[in-house]
């Protein structure tokens, strides 16, 4: 089944018609990108994809990914043309009550991730492809990008990993219209240049006339052909293309086209570059079903962890084990890092499950992003590196968030207890940073046992969730049974005397324990509470230990206060009254032993017990 | 000037003794990845480099970057060769009485800015390499990065950027040693293979023997005779060099070797390796002055703003205005945009100032990291993107912090109130993100008074600030004489009968006033505070505001909730024992306009009113 030229043509022109026709309407977006990217994106959907146009989420579907987010107005209309939703609905663009968003987003069912960052469509589609492997299904990714785009710096990223992966599965095309936002971009049109980076990154490399279909065409069937390598389409383009006033010329980016004149002339401009198709419409080729659907496992009978209380486990190890297990039980899950899987643990999944494992080497950006587009395919992905690193990705993170992505990331290494490394490998904005995603899990677990249930707790979670793990060993106190569910706590420490309350998570709960133990011995007691759920953070039993203890509340983090566990629970005390006195790392920190540290940066049980001697509801005095 | 080569074999087998003495002693640390380095180090400082070992901040010294920051030993242990401190000092390395820090950071006078994260130091090293024209300067920039580092997006940003500028006062050398952390690296030892990404990047481009100290001195003066393009110099090296037990194997990343035996025996292997110099020295080329020292100006004599109250101007074209009139007054002042300079308004810097604007394209890595060499050079430099497109720097940020870097952020477009473009579009974090650094000022302006005068609290400031700006076009509500020095704020409406305090910035300011204006009518007086300043909060003005009303404090701000305003301020205020009600966006946004939006996400007027009613000191009836 094809689609003629003819067709092929005035399809493209459509797709122009509809993109000029929803901006001018919305008074708002960027026309001239879609002008451009007509004809590849007519031949994608009309000619060169196999999908079922009915059913956007079909597993066997050929993938397209719009890396260029902003020309999403074309995006729409090739689904409206496919027959997916009325041609009408083009005109709610950028509505608030329509799901034509300004830039696409997984509120539509025919978008696995969003983009408008640029440099982001391609990692994810690196994640797409991986994902057909992973299924065992045939379909294909296409992902459209700008020339402007290829800039950033997680294109490369994405552009080694293909490679490193033999993704013969990932077709690329560069819409290269030369002009940026504000400017001319760095090559133009020096599609000799720009072929040069593609080939020296290993891709098949392809340079034709985007405007030309049958050129569109035989490169498509080149990438289909080529085997153990991605393939780049360098598609020459004009912005603006169809309209010759404009097309070509700087100065157009992200302008709507004026309601009536201007508008109208230009529709009447394009209508007439219509040909007589004689009648044909438009074919779509649908999918083999080949693929594998996923099943969900019962994780009721995932095996429980296997530590004696007093063991001394760090939870980064706990984490990589419990996640080969994982992993082996539920195929969904997959695993990637960033050339640090000896320190993270997850070279133990690697070892379980070593299909579903993915190097990314130094490329936090785009395990990020693959991460989000094998996610958008059914995957559960746990990405991890050290957490400080995850901050390379926080952009990702942020349109992970955007995209409801099922995304389940692990940071090791957190904090100042990391030790001699120095402050560039102590991850102090982490918790901030994900608990800046509205919905995304934040986890902390201070030992094995709840660390490795946390991370069944993860695999189960709808979302994203990001658990933090520490460097250092610390000893289990948690039986093998006890639960650790989302949005939980654990109060470890409590009587009717308690004087005030101490909040931690991860290695500050043992800090908590020993100012307890050393208030204790003076006739003073206090409660702890291990906050192994950061977000969402445990309000009712914060608000009855603030209670109980006539407000006295103090957390304690290793971590900066902007927006951590002090603010967690600040904000959950609030409304019933209580304030919260924060203990965190104030500056910026050194090298140095990690005990020293978590002295020096205010965070010991001596800190503790000074801030409870400050706060408590009573004198606490000596015995 | 130059070293014999029998001088130069020693100080490269010296470095190495220096690098295995140093981590043995810290028990911690990276030789193996020092010892590849060796013979590229000692080339550089002692036959290469031209700078005064003395006399570390030198205008006119050579620079040198070590972007692969975990060989910080070697750097050290260079250093103390050319004379700077006692060679005992390097068995101090990563304690936490020393500033040889396990990676480095600008605590070090020789050290530019904090490496360790990779893939930055040679952003950073565009920035010191476009400083040398800056000030006249004829140094040249030395940057060093390992292969595994290669897989960063942002050091193929540097590259272009570094192309773009056509910087032949730029050469970089990639250790190749063909192993990662965790397993070998992509290409491993194919010469071939990464030769061509840096060809195809334009760079002149050598492959060498990285233990050959002749072929590597014939490569650094084919760099110093090329001229329009930057020059990258692969060097073939073996991991471990110098140790035939260890060299070019796996697994022994970060590892010490064990005191005692393990190391003595490396050590005299060695020294073995000592050739007969004859007593010859290493010499040290010293530079040519050149460089015109930086004069800040007399910044009270910069002329104060041009508006009328009333007059309707977007905060970030008041910016960009500012911006250009501060360069013209500050000669050290520098602006970088990464392609949306007609957005950000930093294009009226290039018109003023043309030679110190510099496009990074679609490239936030280097823009940030550049403007952080720039910085550590003299230059105050004001890098400008959407405040969501900084989070593609977060990283580069977090080590900017790490580095003290005078580096003067500004993000435009931020929070729901840019409206159609949808969520990829809108900060929503970047407050969170910059608090996030200790020390950093973060300032949000409400107008265009407010935020000329800030621009020029920033760069008079000494360290890191972030300034937000809003797209829509807000009224100006202050004189031209108004001061708003860092750390202020400024109370808009209050009477002695105010039963709540609302605290807002940015957009949110007139939120407030609108909500002011509406319970005035009912006979409900309210303070309205502008916080323009978010970090350092004015704690003070917020204790008396809440102590004013009863503990009625409300803060609403067009960010989340997690380490933005609300959090700020309720920690400020938590000391006096007030509780803040927070209004904030509370999840993913959409596309929409403006006011439809800042009403769907509760930050609206009518929200203001609503919590107004919850929380007001005594229950707010009408008149």
């Amino acid at each position: 089944m094809s689609t003629p030229l003819a067709v092929l043509q005035n399809v493209a022109t459509q797709l122009r018609i509809d993109s000029v026709r929803s901006t001018t309407e919305a008074g708002t977006g960027h026309p001239t990108s879609c002008l451009s990217a007509a004809e590849i994106v007519a031949t994608l959907f009309f000619d060169e994809m196999r999908f079922d146009p009915k059913d956007p989420k079909n597993i066997d579907n050929d993938r397209f990914v719009l890396s260029k987010g902003h020309a999403a107005p074309i995006l729409y209309a090739a689904w409206a043309e496919a027959g997916l939703f009325p041609r009408a609905d083009l005109l709610k663009l950028r509505t608030i009550g329509s799901d034509l968003e300004g830039h696409p987003t997984p509120r539509l069912t025919f978008v696995d991730v969003a983009t408008g960052s640029l440099g982001q469509g391609i990692c994810a589609s690196v994640g797409t492809a991986l994902n057909a492997r992973r299924i065992g299904s045939d379909y294909r990714t296409y992902v459209v990008l700008g020339d402007g785009e290829m800039a950033e710096g997680s294109v490369w990223e994405a552009a080694e990993i293909a490679l490193y992966y033999k993704l013969d599965n990932l077709c690329g095309v560069v819409d290269v219209n030369g002009l940026g936002q504000s400017q001319a971009t760095q090559f133009g049109h020096q599609m000799d240049a720009i072929a040069a980076h593609w080939t020296a990154f290993g891709w098949h490399t392809l340079v034709v006339d985007g405007h030309d279909i049958p050129s569109l065409q035989k490169a498509f069937a080149g990438a289909r052909a080529t085997k153990g390598r991605p393939t780049m389409v360098l598609a020459r383009t004009l912005k603006g293309k169809g309209l010759a006033a404009i097309e070509g010329k700087d100065g157009w980016h992200g302008k709507a086209l004026k309601k009536g004149e201007e508008a109208d002339k230009a529709v009447a401009e394009l209508e007439k570059q219509m040909v007589d198709a004689g009648g044909a419409k438009p074919a779509i080729a649908m999918p083999q079903a080949k693929g594998r659907p996923d099943v969900a496992p019962d994780y009721s009978k995932i095996p429980a962890p296997a530590y004696k209380k007093g063991d001394q486990v760090a939870t980064r190890e706990a984490w990589g084990t419990a996640l080969a297990v994982l992993g082996t039980a539920d195929t969904r899950v997959v695993a990637l890092d960033a050339d640090v899987k000896n320190s993270t643990f997850s070279d133990r999944f690697e070892k379980a499950n070593r299909d579903r494992f993915y190097e990314n080497f130094i490329a936090e950006q785009v395990m990020v992003g693959a991460a989000m587009g094998l996610a958008a395919r059914g995957a559960i992905p746990f990405p991890s590196t050290f957490a400080c690193f995850l901050t390379r990705a926080a952009d990702f993170i942020r349109m992970g968030g955007i995209s409801f992505s099922n995304v389940k990331f692990a940071g090791s290494h957190a904090g100042v207890s990391i030790g001699e490394d120095g402050p560039s490998q102590m991850a102090l904005e982490d918790l901030s940073m994900t608990r800046g995603v509205p919905g995304c899990a934040v986890l902390y677990p201070c030992d094995a046992v709840s660390t490795e249930r946390l991370v069944v707790e993860m695999g189960r979670h709808a979302g994203m969730a990001y658990m933090r793990t520490s460097r250092p060993k610390t000893p289990v106190i948690y039986g093998p049974d006890e639960a650790f569910p989302i949005g939980g706590s654990k109060t470890l420490r409590q009587s009717p005397e308690d004087v005030a309350a101490v909040v931690g998570a991860g290695i500050t709960v043992f800090e908590a324990l020993k100012a307890y133990d050393q208030l204790k011995a003076e006739g003073i007691q206090i409660r702890v509470i291990d906050a192994y759920s950061v977000q969402p953070i445990d309000a009712k039993t914060m608000i009855e230990a603030a209670t109980a203890t006539g407000g006295a509340l103090i957390t304690v983090e290793d971590h900066y206060p902007a927006g951590g566990i002090g603010d967690a629970v600040s904000e959950a005390v609030a409304a019933a009254g209580f304030v919260v006195r924060r203990l965190a790392v104030r500056e910026i920190p050194r090298s140095g032993q990690p005990d020293e540290l978590i002295d020096r940066y205010g965070i010991s049980s001596r800190h503790i017990v000074d801030a409870v001697r400050q706060v408590a509801r009573q004198p606490a005095s000596p015995r």
